[in-house]
This record gives structure tokens, sequence and C-alpha cells, in this order.
């Protein structure tokens, strides 16, 4: 079964197998793993331990981001969120639940988020301290350019979390050149093809030394994280991290590497999403984006209008013929979302695509164009 | 290797087995695991789904003691604290953390928390509205009688929390019995032996309901896991989990039931501890806590009173033989610690207790006795 899913994602058997084994996460054999994992982590966000640190959490993505926002602004202070769709929904709730004022700016769901509505919209309200941008918005497939809006957020004096959960690794990111952002999230079973359990954040140490005793949460503060590692070394944990999911994520850095780092995995991603959106369309489907604005990322696909249409129906059809995408949407109109991460193949995305014309046919769908 | 520590702890070859594949945690194949899992969990506890819902949490034990602390204590809330040893300290700067006020009653380390001193001090300050309770304390060893202690607590018309991390599957719990508990919290990698990663809840519906919007903490709050359940299902997740743990959580219920259930897990971590405590003792070293008040899930044993022991040094000795134990103690006097839950028997503690010989003499550790 290939996982056309935004993650967890297909992942080679090398770094599943990494699972077959008990791990003690303290023991001296295993602390090597974790503190090369953070060391590796700080290379492909384009940045180095003098500068940066990774912090590894228990959890999933939202934890992190959650993590971030806590650690970084302080308790009722001002955080703006470009609507980018339905992750930076997600953050805003989440922000707003830790206690932050926030803002929102809307930001069209088919098109990037512009650095200069960005920047007019700080400048409009200096009680702006922070602001949280979602690098690949799920919702629709957009990226955007965290460089350029962050850039933006720096010339406007503001900080800058970077929700990168469906995105570091394959898109490019380097943090050297981007001293606003205190923080970057991610987790392992995305982009970077590791198994489902373990978020990180990489942010700046000077901030993490700046915002301490901040977060108001033992378990989501990553200045503590921090300061524990310098403690207690690199590679140990606070608390039970999941030491599969770590072992796991080390196998997965070897493929990384092995692929060709960063730009050969955002190649083989785009040649899976060009794959996937060119068959689409000679199918007869809409994608949810003009193909300028399509990211790498997710390919997000109007219903068809057809009465016939269930996509529960489509999913199980197209599951059969050994292809699993989500049996859920994230846009506002009726959808379908293919996710082109993972260890897939554009070959995949092209079988995957015939996959979905038998089962149209079979669903016997007529009409294969949106409402 | 066999992992002699409480947790992760040895876990079969099946329970890993299930990590051997990808999943997508909202499939419908993936669904009832999930929902199933929920359902098993609570008849461990002594309850069915009228009264109690189980809420898995992403990450670790700390995390859903967090979250139930959030979830079911009001900001500024006050909150008891028995200090029973490490893990009850932890729990208290979690709380503090969060934003309540704890106060703590002292307890000897080598002894359970007598009902009456929690009872007297409840009746002593009357703001106290709950209190925390570490059921095995992995800082000492001790089990606290936790159905005793919360119907003091009860008596005192006072709510309680449970942190039955190193507990839940193996010491007795019968939640219908206990309407004055909100919520019972402990993990998939302890007595249940599942993988890490994996941290749950049960709490009661009605003080669900009551607390929504409470937590300050979309992550962590218990409140709104319950709600997306009756939204969207008992097989769904809100953020993405650890699904292979799921999936070996399944595997591991089911050792659980064929090995007989509670009753028997407990028999045989007992077992464990006796072959361990006795063995210990006939090496002439000293076991942290008298008989009588040891419990069955970890044994931690006083540092030999001689120039030559090395903890780290004893670790690497023990492990080169096939056993592996914890390189730090939780205890205030230097101390080793070993842990009696997991996949392993008591031929495995004799194991141990030869190589540990072997080892102190390899060491030319003389004085076995403590200080």
């Amino acid at each position: 079964m290939k996982l056309l899913i935004p993650g967890p994602v297909s992942t080679h058997a090398s770094v599943r197998a990494a699972a077959a084994q008990d791990y003690a996460p303290w023991d001296n054999d295993f602390r090597p793993i974790n503190a090369s994992n953070r060391a590796r982590v700080l290379k492909i966000a384009g940045t180095n331990e003098a500068e940066h640190a990774t912090l590894p959490l228990q959890g999933c993505g939202h934890f992190a981001v959650e993590a971030a926002i806590r650690t970084f602004v302080p308790r009722g202070g001002k955080l703006l969120i470009p609507a980018t769709g339905a992750y930076a929904d997600r953050a805003t709730r989440l922000a707003r639940e830790v206690g932050c004022d926030v803002v929102t700016i809307p930001v069209p769901h088919d098109a990037p988020t512009a650095p200069d509505a960005l920047e007019a919209a700080l400048m409009d309200d200096p009680a702006i301290g922070h602001v949280a941008i979602v690098y690949s918005e799920t919702g629709s497939g957009v990226i955007h350019d965290v460089p350029a809006l962050a850039q933006a957020a720096g010339r406007a004096g503001r900080r800058v979390i970077v929700d990168a959960v469906s995105a570091f690794g394959a898109l490019p990111l380097d943090l050297s050149a981007l001293p606003m952002v205190d923080a970057v999230v991610f987790t392992s079973n995305k982009c970077l093809e590791g198994l489902p359990g373990l978020a990180f954040a990489v942010a700046r140490i000077d901030r993490l030394v700046a915002c301490q005793n901040q977060a108001g949460s033992w378990s989501l503060d990553l200045a503590d994280i921090y300061q524990h590692a310098l403690r207690a070394g690199w590679g140990t944990s606070r608390f039970t991290p999941s030491a599969q999911a770590m072992v796991a994520f080390s196998t997965a850095l070897d493929l990384y590497d092995a692929e060709g780092g960063q730009p050969v995995r955002l190649a083989r991603y785009t040649a899976n999403m060009r794959a996937l959106y060119d068959g689409v369309c000679e199918l007869g489907l809409a994608p949810y984006l003009a193909r300028a604005a399509q990211g790498p990322i997710v390919v997000n696909v109007h219903a068809p209008a057809d009465p016939a249409w269930n996509l529960q129906v489509f999913v199980d059809a197209l599951k059969a013929k050994g292809f699993l995408i989500s049996n859920f949407y994230n846009t506002e109109a009726p959808s379908f979302r293919v996710g082109c991460i993972g260890a897939i193949t554009p070959d995949d995305m092209r079988a995957a695509v015939c996959a979905m014309d038998e089962a149209l046919a079979g669903m016997g769908i007529q009409q294969r164009k949106a409402a």
C-alpha cells in the first residue's frame, strides 16, 4: 500500500526496521543517535550549534507549534497569523487557547501571502510582536514564501515563528539568513520520511535564553528542553521519547543524505506533484489550484460535480488498487487531497492516476469537473 | 538485551512487529484499532463507556499528567500532592508551571502515604480542591494505596487525579468504586508492555463535560479530546498520533489478555521483584526499601559503600552480560534501580542477579553494603 497523504507518509522498509528493537533512551549507545539527529537537523535548517539548537519534543507537529508559541510569545502578547487555510486556522485557535491576542490577515487560499500586505499590517499595529507563518499550507497546497515573509516581518522589527511541519527538508530554509525567526517547527514523519511520534523545533539560542520561564507549561517549554540539554547533554530527553521513532529518524536522515538532501528531495516531490497534477487534468478533474500556485507537497482536487461522487467510496476503490489517500478534506469546497511526499516516485503517481481513472469509471462518475 | 528499567520496557517481538508497516491513522481499517484500544483500556480501569472515556494523547506520561491537571484543576486552583519522591516532585513542578497553587505534605520515602494524614491535611485547608497521587513512585519503589487515599480525599469532598504511569495494568484499579477520581493517567510502554509514544487518560465523562475550555492548551486538553471523539468517532485522533505505537499497543493488549490480565501480570511482576530482591540481599547488597514496603515495579538498591563503585561502570558490565539497567537514580542517596516490569520473568531476574555478582566482583567491589 502506498500512502499518498501529507503525513504520516510512506516510509522505506529500512526506516521501519529501526523499530524492531527495544531501546533505553538514556543509554550510552542510544544518546549519540539523539545527539546526531539534532546536529543533522541544524544543517538542514542552514545553521549551526553556535546560533541555533534543535529541540526534540514528544508527540506531533501541533504540540511543537504550541510549544514555539508558548515559549516565544509572552502571555497576552499579540500575534499575527496570515489566514492561509486550515493549518493557519489551527495555529490561530491554538494560540488563542494559550492566551495570545491573535489577529489575522485575510489571504486568498489560491495564492501565496503577499509580503507587502504582511508588512503593511504590521506597520498599522505596533502592538504585534510576532508573526506565525505556515510554510506549506496543507489546506490549499500553496507554498508561502517564508524567507520573503520573514524579511518583511524583520523590516517591521517583529519576530517570526515558522510552521514548517509539511515543508521542512523539502522546501529550502536558510535560518542563518533569517535572524528574525525565533523557531521553525516540523516533525519526523513528513518530508524527512521518518515514523510519526517525534516533533522538532529549531530555535535561536539567544531567544531560548531570553524567553526562559515564559511557556506556562513544563511539557511544552522549548527553553526548558534547551536548558536540560545544557545540563544533561544533547543525547538526552527530558521525558520518555518515542525511542523507535528516534532511531527510525536517524535512518531516514541517512536516506535523505544519500538521495542528495533538500534540492534532490524537492525535485522528486515536485516531479511527483507534476505527474499527479498533469494526470488529474488529463482525467478531466479540476485541481483546486492553478498550476503556478500549486506547491509540491499536497494536491487538492475539486470533487467531481456528479451525484455519484462519494469521497469514501473513491478512497476505498483506490485503496483496493494499492493507493491510500485521505478520506477527508481541508479546503472550503469539497475536494480530495493527495500527498506528494514520502517514499514515493513519479511512477507511483502515474499509477495512482490510472487507478483514479478506473475508480471514477467504476463509480459511474460522468461529470468529472467541479461544480 | 533485556531492559530491566521502569520504562520503556522490554517488549515481545510481536508487539514490535506491529511497527513494520506504515499506517494512516484516519483510515477505516485503522480506526477500529484505536477505538478498540480505548474500550479495552476502560475494562482494565474497572469501568465502562457510560461513566468514563479513554483519551489517548500523543507523547509521554508527563504530558498526560499535565493534561489531567490542566483539564480538571482550574487555573489558580489549589492542589495537594503527597511528596512521595521524584515523580511527585515532577508533578509538583509541572502543576506550578501550569499555574496551580500546589501544597505538598511530607511522606517518608520508605513507606506508603497514610490516608489519615492526607485527610487531616485536607480538613485543615478547605481551599484545596484536588489531590494528585502517584500510584507507583519510581523514586522509591513504594506503592501508594490509591483506593484508600482516593476514599480519604472523597470523604473530605475533594477531587483526585491519579498518576498511574508506572502502575496501570499491573496494580489493581476499580474506577467504578472511586467516583472522586477525575482521571487516571498512564502510557503504552510500562505495565501494558507496548511501545513508547502514546499516553492515555481515563476520565469521568461528567467531569470532562463540566471542565470544558479550562485547560488553557488545545494540545493538552482532555475535554477537547473527548468532544472530538463525540464529533468524529472513537477511532479518530485530533492530530497525527504515533500510529505504530497504537497498533503495537493493540497487540500488547492481546498479550495482556492472553496472560490473564491484571492479577496475573501483577503476580509475574511481584515474582520478578521477589527474585531480584532476594537475589540482591543474598549478594550482600542493601535494597533501599524494607521488604514490606517494596512494590513490584522498581527496586532501588543502595550503591555499595566502596570506593570502586561507579554506576556507569556497573551498568556497562551488566550490559555486556545482556541486562540493561538505568544509568541514573531518583533516590536521595546514591543507588541503582532495576525495573521489574516488561516482557521479563523471574528467571531473567535470577540471571540478572548472577550478572550483578560477576560485575561487582569484576569491579573489585569489596564492601557491598551501603554507607
